[in-house]
């Protein structure tokens, strides 16, 4: 069931609000002030304490048992649950949260005990992530940081074959709002044969989505392409912070590590495969010469419906920017139309070979930049590599993040005759070096 | 405290036992028939179960808080306790278990409930693995995988700088014994142009020592070089079961990915810093021309002690092996002085840039192969490639392993003046892909 698209809800901030109306409803784990933490639902402006809410008995039934598993400290057990539990979750929500509820005065009863203010609430992580896979699906992406790295061959002869990724650091992915502190490393300068060792002089961003991984599988079986959206929970905004002089030096033979394994920010709202469902499109077509995914990655619905239309922004908050009380500046506009292969391909391709994929498994997709320099993803894109810098409206200049600066990603989708939704905001600001 | 080399144990089997005297007493997670998960301390035939020995009281005071976290189902609160917990439970296991303790009688009464035949429980993994890194310090294996993937330049300029690792999959780690399915996967046949998929052709093992890490760290917050052994806790043998043809096909430009991720084996009993103590060396010099490690890499007690000198072996069991009775054959003999960075550095290093390492995080040290052919730790060396075949005692040829085949890995510390201890088994079998 999805909420009408013109359906509006009692909760009057929710409707029209940019990013939590009634058709979104994520999910996420928060504290309430001075309280532990619980599953919750973002509407409007409030978080509902799905926590009260069992209590007070909002729910029946299998309802009941969805919102009672989705109220606890994570959502691990409530991903695993799978897609009919999360769907009886959703209908029983817009249920209760739309105009005209037969509960409402009864909700209203309940008050700040069951509707936070948001503002006033500290989100966590929404789950206990076992394990993390970083894609490269943006192939704009690809061909950028392919030619400053590899000028000769920037797309590699795998790149439109494999859905290429990398095992991510799991301990270190931090919710929303969690400071990040500048990592130390070995770099080999420009015209050095040997490295030294200091603070990254190229720290950057890098705006992807995440996906949080629902049911898993057993090991030794791969989820088949066409059951794959199946074993998706949710989406979440993912800033994969890299250290690009720390990576140049280290990456070769066996990918990025401590360049990347210091810290990755997500939003903490799990935005769901049914809120996403009016924002679903055919996969854009392959470009002419370009070859058919093998079987194993190939779904006519999949190929139907598969992609995802989700605009994306970047925002700098520079330190200048705050004491001048200057607003964020948004440096990047791209979309998830830039991904090559869908997500259901990520699961089937990173199934197949028998790994076991967990509850609480989070994949980021890999940087999204489009085609031109407004919409790249990273700022390694944005300035060609730090020889060009970003010329800000304050008159500041950035090749690289400095010390201070907020980097805000947003994301939006939008379509006529639907209402719009967002994911809340994925926000970070770099600490100096130890 | 550690064991006088000649103590001798009131359990006859584990005096002369080749791999648990009472030197040893390795901790692991095990299943008595019939019951449910506890931690146990390997001593010769038996397991000492933990749980028992606590109901029984024979432990007293901070050992008996030690003993009680390490009695659960896992060992990763054990891990987190540190070195003091762990000093302390292994003297009272000392007390209680070497001959002329005043408490053999009671633990005699209690009979099977305390000491339970090995042959008869099954082996679990010892803790929740939360992250797992395989780094890649056997210098010999670099130079002899280099070759093949990179005639022009086998060892990269980093090498000698950087403790190269990257980020593993940890939901597919198994304990000895679990059969490996083989996987199936895109790989680009010789002389062809377009990949193909199906199962693996070229199956290989890797010969690791593993690593368990201990007490962890603050996110943002380095462990230094000379605090580093203190973070781990034990110490494992890993099989890195690598898909060499996926590899081939997938792993640039970010790294190895479903080649390694359908499954590494591990055995199952964590070997203590305490009972290595006397297997302990010199780091090996560096060639002549290497450059020194840099100074969060260097520290003088970690070269002068920080290096370890246990025997380590690959045995290979094929399924005619086994229909004719005969014993798995040896293939490969090496040493864990093959590695040119310790596992000091390799936690250094893993921390450097703020990385929050965990109690229960694996490192897998990478291959560890020596100079000459009959040392060689995976099937890609001693093939030179797949080029030349491994012949058999009985008759049989091996390049890579076919269905059935069972390897296992065996390691042992021997040193004159002190009793041998070994590290138990790690085994697997390989299954015909789905």
């Amino acid at each position: 069931m999805s909420a009408a698209h013109n359906a509006q809800s009692w909760i009057e901030s929710a409707n029209g609000h940019p990013d939590f109306p009634l058709q979104n409803l994520p999910l996420g784990v928060f504290s309430p002030p001075g309280d532990s933490p619980r599953g919750g639902v973002a509407i409007g402006d409030y978080i509902f304490d799905l926590k009260t809410a069992c209590e007070a008995g909002l729910f029946h039934g299998a309802a009941h048992q969805a919102a009672l598993v989705a109220s606890g400290d994570s959502l691990n057990a409530f991903f695993a649950a799978g897609p009919t539990a999360r769907r009886t979750l959703r209908d029983a929500l817009i249920h209760l949260l739309s105009e005209g509820s037969g509960e409402q005065k009864r909700m209203e009863h309940l008050g700040a005990a069951l509707l936070k203010p948001q503002a006033a609430c500290r989100m966590h992580l929404p789950a206990k992530v076992g394990d993390y896979t970083d894609f490269y699906v943006g192939i704009h992406h690809a061909q950028n940081v392919g030619k400053l790295f590899r000028p000769d061959n920037p797309l590699l002869p795998n790149y439109k074959y494999v859905p290429i990724g990398y095992h991510g650091r799991a301990s270190t992915i931090v919710p929303s709002g969690t400071e990040v502190r500048r990592p130390n490393g070995q770099t080999l300068p420009a015209g050095l044969d040997v490295p030294v060792f200091g603070p990254c002089a190229r720290m950057d961003l890098e705006l992807e989505l995440g996906i949080w991984i629902g049911q898993g599988n057993d090991q030794g079986k791969a989820i088949p392409i066409n059951a794959a959206s199946g074993h998706i929970a949710g989406f979440c905004l993912l800033n994969d912070w890299s250290a690009r002089d720390v990576q140049a030096w280290e990456y070769q033979p066996l990918g990025p590590f401590l360049s990347k394994s210091f810290a990755t920010t997500v939003s903490p709202w799990v935005v769901t495969a049914e809120a996403l469902e009016p924002f679903r499109v055919a996969q854009p077509a392959r470009p002419e010469g370009d070859p058919q995914p093998l079987p194993y990655l190939y779904d006519e619905g999949d190929q139907q419906r598969g992609a995802l239309d989700i605009e994306l922004e970047v925002l700098l908050h520079t330190a200048r920017m705050r004491r001048e009380h200057q607003a964020p500046e948004r440096i990047a506009l791209s979309s998830t139309l830039n991904m090559y292969w869908t997500v259901a391909q990520m699961v089937a391709h990173h199934s197949v070979n028998g790994c076991r994929l967990q509850a609480g498994d989070l994949f980021g997709s890999g940087t999204l930049s489009g085609e031109t320099p407004d919409s790249f993803g990273s700022l390694l894109e944005m300035t060609f590599g730090g020889k060009q810098p970003v010329m800000l409206a304050n008159g500041e200049e950035r090749r690289f993040l400095e010390d201070g600066d907020e980097i805000i990603l947003r994301a939006r989708c939008r379509r006529e005759g639907h209402a719009s939704i967002g994911f809340g905001e994925c926000r970070g600001r770099i600490l100096p070096a130890h």
